[in-house]
C-alpha cells in the first residue's frame, strides 16, 4: 500500500529521502504506533501526514491542517492515491487559530513560525504526548524550545539526522562523494504526564 | 505500551539511542507497517524484534531466531515485559540452518556472518520483500552486498545514519561536543518482484 | 621543534585534536605561510598562537592579546617551551581597546564577544587580509558575520570541520563508535583589496 | 603568492575545497613547517605538491614523482604559475621503483596502490618522519595500514575530515542543504625514532 516510500527510484530523489529519514526518526523517537492519533501542520503536499498515517493505520487517525487551498487540494489527492483516505484527513483551517482535536498522541509542526502553534498543541495533546518541530534554521530551534517551556512542555531533545550513502563495489567501497548535508533540526517536546 | 522507546532517560543510553535511529530507518526505508510479517536474526536482547513488533502490531508477526539459550531467554522476558508476546516469537533455532517462514515482508540480519543467511532469507521473502543487514564493519557490508547478488537480490542502497544532539540554551545553542559517531552500516536488499 | 602538535599521545587528547583540526583549516583556508604577520586574541593557553607561530616562523610574527594575567603567564611559558619566543609575543592588553599592529595578514578571534573586536581587526589588517572567528555557538556566528559587514568585511564562508577516526584492524574496519562531534564553527572574513 | 588557495571563487569548486581541507590536516597533523623536506607521489596536477611547498618554503623542498608525461608537464606549469619552482620539483620517475631522497620529513602517497610504495617511503624517511596515505576507499586504508607494519611503520591514526558550510543570513542560519560528503580517508604512519 505504501510503496511510495520504498521504491528505490523515489528514494533517490533528494528531498524525499531526507523527509523519509526525518519522518522515520519522528515516528520512532515518539513511539508512534498503530492506533495512535496525530495532528500535523501544515500539510504541504501531505507527505508527512501520509507517512504518519501509514504507521497509525488502520485504526489510528492523522488530521493535517492546511489553509492554503492549492496545497490542501494536492495533499488530498496524495492521500487518496496511496489509499489512506480513511486514516488521513486534510483539514482546511489555520492551526494558529486553534486545534479542535483532543487527547492526541503526537503533534508535528513544520511551519515558518511553529512556535506560534505551541499553545494549541499543548492543549490538544494528552499527558505524555509528544510535539515535534521540523525546523530548518537554528533560530527556529531556539525559539521553539525556549518558548515551549512557557506552555508547560518538557524539552526531550533536539537533534539533526544525517544519512550518508555508501558505494559498494567489487573494486572498492567508499562513502558517496556528494549528498544531502542538512534538511532540518528536529525538536522533541513532551507534555508532562502530571501537570 | 512501547514507552521503552521513548523515555528520555532510556534515550540517553548510548547504544539504545543508536539502535533506535537505525531501527527507525530500517522500518521506514522498507515501508514496514501494521500487519506485516518479519523474520529477525539473531535476537540478542530482543530489542530490534520488539521495535519491529511495535510497528507490525497488532495483526503482524515477528519471528526472531536465537540459538544461544541465555539470549533467547532474555529476549523472551523483554518481549513479555512490553506486552508484545502475541506479536513477537523468539525461536530457538540456528538461522543458518534455514528459515521456516515464507511470504515474509522483511528479514533483518544482525550477525557476525549475516551473508551466510542470505540464501535462506531470499527463500523466506515474498517478491518485493526486503532484507536488511545491520553491519558494523565495512568488510561485512561488502560481503553482504556482493554475495547477495548471487542469490538474486537487488541492492537498493547501503547507508550510515548519524544523529547529532543540539544543545538549546538561552545563552547559546550548539551541537553537543561529544557523541556517538558510528553504530553500523545498513544495507538494504530487495527480492525482485519478477525473478 | 613543534612536536607538541604531532605526538600521538597528545593527538589523543580530545580538545587538543579538535583545536588541531580547526587550526589546520584556519591556516590553510587563509593561505598562511612563513613570513606572515598575525594578531590573535585571546591567547588562553597560547595554543593557537603557538600553532600559527609554527607556520609563520622563522621570519613572521604572531602577537597574541591576553589581559588575564594567569593566562598570559601560562601562554608565555608554552611559547618558550616550544622555542617560539622570537616569533610569538603574548601582549598583556585588552583587544577590545584596540589593536596596535598594522598591515597584518591574519587576525584570529576566539572570545566570548569576538564581534566587538571586528572594528579593530579591520583597521589592523592589510587589504586582502583575513579575519577568522572561532565560534562555538551559532548565535556567535550570526552576530560575527552580520556585524562584520558594518565594518567593510566580506564574508568568505562559515564552516564546521569534523574529524572522524577510522579503526583499522585485520578482523574488521569501521569508524570509531564515539568521538568529538563539535568544537566550534569557523567564520572567515576578508578585508577587501579595494575598499 | 599562494592566493590560489584562498580566493573564494576557487574555494567554491568542490574538489579543490576538499583537497584543501585534507591538505590542511595532512600538514597540521604531521607538524610540517618551513624548511622541511617532502616527497609526494603521484603529482597529478601538482596541487598537493604546491600546497606542501607553500608550507615548507622558502628553505624547504618538495619532490613530487610523476611518470605520466602529460601530468608531469601540467604539474610543472602549475608550480611555475604560483612561483614555487625553487621549492617544488616534479620528478619524472616511477615511485614504485624507489625513492632517491633521504632524511625526508614527510612522504605523501595518493596512488591507486599506495601500499606498494611503503617500503621505499620507509627508507626515504628520517626517524620520526611521517607517511600519509590519501585513500578514497576502505580497502585501500586497510591494505595501506596493515602492510605498513611489515615495513616497520607505526600506525598513528586513520581519519576522515568533513567540512560543512553554514549559511549565515539575517532571516535564518543553517547548514547548507547539499555538499561534499567524502573525498578520501587519511592514514598517518610514522617511522619510529628508535627502530
Amino acid at each position: 500500500m505504501f510503496n511510495a516510500f520504498i521504491e528505490p527510484k523515489k528514494l533517490k530523489r533528494g528531498p524525499q529521502v531526507i523527509t523519509l529519514k526525518d519522518a522515520a526518526v519522528i515516528s520512532a523517537f515518539t513511539g508512534l504506533q498503530s492506533g495512535d492519533s496525530v495532528v500535523d501542520a501544515g500539510a504541504g503536499s501531505g507527505w508527512l501526514a501520509v507517512y504518519l498515517g501509514s504507521i497509525v493505520a488502520p485504526s489510528g487517525k492523522v488530521v493535517s491542517y492546511e489553509n492554503r487551498e492549492e496545497f490542501a487540494s494536492l495533499a488530498e489527492k496524495n492521500v487518496v492515491r496511496v489509499g489512506l483516505d480513511k486514516v488521513v484527513e486534510i483539514k482546511r483551517a489555520d492551526v494558529f487559530q486553534g486545534i479542535g482535536e483532543t487527547e492526541v498522541d503526537l503533534v508535528t509542526l513544520d511551519l515558518a513560525d511553529s512556535e506560534k502553534a505551541l499553545a494549541s498543541a499543548f492543549q490538544a495533546l494528552k499527558p505524555g504526548g509528544h510535539c515535534v518541530g521540523y525546523l530548518p534554521c537554528f533560530e527556529q530551534v531556539k525559539k521553539f524550545v525556549l518558548e515551549s517551556k512557557n506552555f508547560g512542555f518538557e524539552h526531550v531533545r533536539s537533534i539533526e539526522v544525517g544519512v550518508r550513502e555508501i558505494l559498494v563495489r567489487d573494486y572498492g567501497c567508499r562513502p558517496a562523494t556528494k549528498g544531502l548535508t542538512h534538511t532540518a533540526f528536529l525538536s522533541f517536546l513532551r507534555k508532562p504526564r502530571m501537570p
